[in-house]
């Protein structure tokens, strides 16, 4: 591991101070090392009393990834797909390390529908494993040695930090989007090409990652973007194929929230723009069920590649972290069923991404009335919102643009919808944002009545700071 | 990744070799890496055609350490224990990293009941992960870094360098038990003293690899014994603890074939010697339902570790390698189901201990018939069998301890067995045996019908051989 495992223009951020801290330390320190890249406000939000029956005043969690609005259609399914007459005998015992045969064909299926391809994907190009995190991580591996960079334009998904530098020894590198787009934020409409990765600021991060020394190798994509809540228009994302195809870089579209698009019509995937069979080596793909399925604990990941340079090592590193086989053939069977000529998940995708615009709806309606701004989403499950306004002034020892100096701002702001307003948000600095009072809310990871309670403690907010 | 990757007493092993070659290509060659991993007698197996209803002369198979003994039991009980009324909601949602609550509870008393164990284990020092090799990769991360050494008595069970190579970048030091011990082979005996590793041979390894730059952080031991099939008396267990101890040497004892003793009342687990709560920071345990119950399809790993320092980077490095939830569930209904006052995992491991002693039996006899030497096995699915009688001569430009030469005369072998014979054993000097033509039949993985068959063409090449 570099020491410059997390630089974004020169600045440094704390993750990697304390990174620096542990590699200081004695030898047998990687597991702790792994426990440094969770993010601090974390363990705060840990800290607090969580709404609940008998805590009605305590905070409610928006700030994690889930779907709580699907038990009543998950349930009945689930108890169905995985009742079967007989335990398969072949289940019993050791699995090809990529998946069993019938689930890769019934899944690749399952992709040609999402993503609306015309031609079939390749069975043996397609590696299912214990979670989007797990096949990530693998597929990292096999494109970029201990050291090498991986391009993520902000703000993004934090975990990425985990899944990349714990084992892998990956060294991530903000491509910021935000300070290069030179938009600006006019009332409440925080204009969406404020995030767009682009050729400019793609080129801009690779020159100054090579000045530093680094080696960026991959450009990591979410698309539909985690915690931005928007789809990427498809020439956004033809200029990144274009650009890393030009660079020699991997493209890895991480397309988890690709069957929860409520709004666009615009979502392309990746592998709709390129066709399977013309990926060539650059291109790849990831994909799992925790999102858009909201089945986070059957853990059900897949990537695809059609670089067979690296496939066999794929499939062997995937030894480590396999699915079982009883879960693969309940997978199988559920992104087989199909009654009265529609595809189960073609159903429920439709009914959740229904429920998904309901939620966001309400939300960006509520935001509206106070002109507070926030990013007008179309996919995903969050709305990414502008609370800078509401930041405490800089002290007179302070900088504006000085990473502590942000952070003191942020923290004081998220400490107060935590503890005085009861709303856990993820803080924007936590993803690598590059100015300080914006939040991620996860709008669905919450009960109907959690969600209306959610909403009633913004109104109140927004009343009080109006 | 240190270029000593493997060295046993300055001997440069052929996996060296082609991992040095490796390492000098170009950067993302670590999935390709990966794959050097894997013995090459693998292939060999690969290009073979197996025996078959359709291909009656086809080889058979006995390399692999798989149990095809038990699907009329295993079939219909986890029909049995996967079939409920309802999916639980809670398992759609991410789980405990490590593992839910209720398996873990379920599965400590489990092993309690199978390690003979007076006093509880500590729910929390359980780590439940996507199979063995997982949980002991990221057990072994904890422990040490990248390029420390893993000191392994020869001969070993050979993904051992996968799992602590590939990604945990660790280095492999044999330890030689065969040449230190002094112990020679008798008639058709091979007495078991000559594989036990003691602080005579423990320590002249560790003076060696300290003597080349290495660094030993831990040492491994498979108790019971893949590929030898027996189990090391207390007193060498309590000698590498203390060993272990005085050295500060971390002991990660792999007892994934606890539960497939059948001979011996001998074994005692390195937990029960110790006693939970008394583990300390160097003593660890590993363990599956891959081999005692065959059921490697679904990947159900453990870990035990009462080092309170590496607990929390454990749990979140099994982040990447988490069980199903729904497969959680069905392993705690197995391990907890009770019928008339007796464990369905009692009942289930007695019959299937009873099979392979069966099995065992017949090959030792036949074996004994022909003066041919072999380990008397008392647990596992293996007999370790001399045939290095069989060798072919040296060459004139041949010396006797020479690798190449060693390696040229056992592949020889090996593919004599395979091609004229129609028997598939792992060859020993893919799990680092110190001396050429010992092989590893597992006994059990085959049919009935096709151990009849693979008995039958043992006896007509001892018959043509002597």
């Amino acid at each position: 591991m570099p020491s410059s495992a997390l630089k974004a223009g020169g600045r440094t951020s704390t993750f990697c101070k304390s990174f620096r801290r542990f590699l200081s330390t004695t030898h047998s320190q990687r597991g702790k090392r792994a426990v440094t890249l969770l993010p601090d406000y974390l363990a705060d939000a840990r800290a607090v009393v969580k709404y609940s029956a008998s805590a009605p005043d305590g905070a409610l969690q928006l700030g994690v990834a889930e779907n709580q609005m699907l038990e009543d259609l998950l349930v009945p399914a689930l108890t169905k797909f995985s009742s079967s007459k007989r335990f398969a005998a072949d289940c019993i015992y050791y699995q090809p390390t990529h998946g069993r045969y019938e689930l890769r064909e019934a899944f690749c299926k399952y992709l040609q529908r999402l993503l609306n391809l015309s031609t079939d994907l390749d069975r043996e190009a397609l590696i299912m494993g214990a979670g989007c995190n797990a096949v990530l991580e693998n597929l990292c591996i096999t494109l970029a040695a201990p050291g090498e960079g991986v391009l993520i334009p902000t703000p993004y998904y934090a975990a990425f930090e985990f899944d990349l530098v714990a084992r892998a020894g990956l060294s991530i590198i903000p491509v910021n989007t935000f300070d290069e787009s030179g938009v600006d934020i006019c009332g409440d409409y925080i204009p969406r090409e404020a995030y767009y990765p682009t050729k400019s600021s793609l080129n801009k991060s690779l020159a100054v990652a090579r000045q530093e020394g680094q080696s960026p190798r991959i450009l990591l994509l979410s698309h539909p973007n985690n915690p931005l809540g928007i789809c990427y228009p498809s020439n956004i994302i033809q200029d990144c194929i274009d650009w890393c195809r030009e660079n020699q870089i991997h493209l890895v579209s991480d397309e988890i929230y690709a069957g929860s698009v409520y709004r666009s019509n615009d979502f392309q995937s990746t592998l709709k723009l390129v066709g399977p069979g013309n990926l060539g080596p650059y291109i790849h793909f990831v994909y799992a069920l925790s999102k858009d399925f909201a089945l986070s604990g059957l853990r059900i990941g897949a990537c695809y590649s059609e670089n067979s340079e690296i496939r066999l090592g794929l499939h062997k590193l995937n030894d480590l972290c396999q699915i079982s086989s009883q879960t693969q053939t309940l997978v199988e069977t559920m992104v087989s069923d199909i009654t009265k000529g529609v595809f189960w998940t073609s159903s429920f995708l439709k009914e959740n991404t229904s429920r998904i615009q309901f939620r966001s709806d309400a939300i960006q309606a509520l935001l509206s009335e106070f002109d507070i701004p926030f990013l007008h989403a179309d996919s995903g499950l969050f709305l990414w919102i502008d609370l800078s306004r509401y930041l405490s002034n800089l002290k007179s020892d302070e900088v504006a643009g000085d990473l502590d100096s942000m952070q003191r701002r942020e923290r004081e702001l998220y400490l107060e919808l935590m503890n005085k307003w009861g709303l856990l948000f993820t803080p924007g600095l936590s993803m690598r944002h590059e100015k300080p009072g914006f939040f991620r809310c996860v709008f669905t990871a919450a009960t109907d009545r959690e969600y209306e309670v959610a909403l009633d403690r913004l109104r109140k907010f927004a009343e009080a700071k109006n």
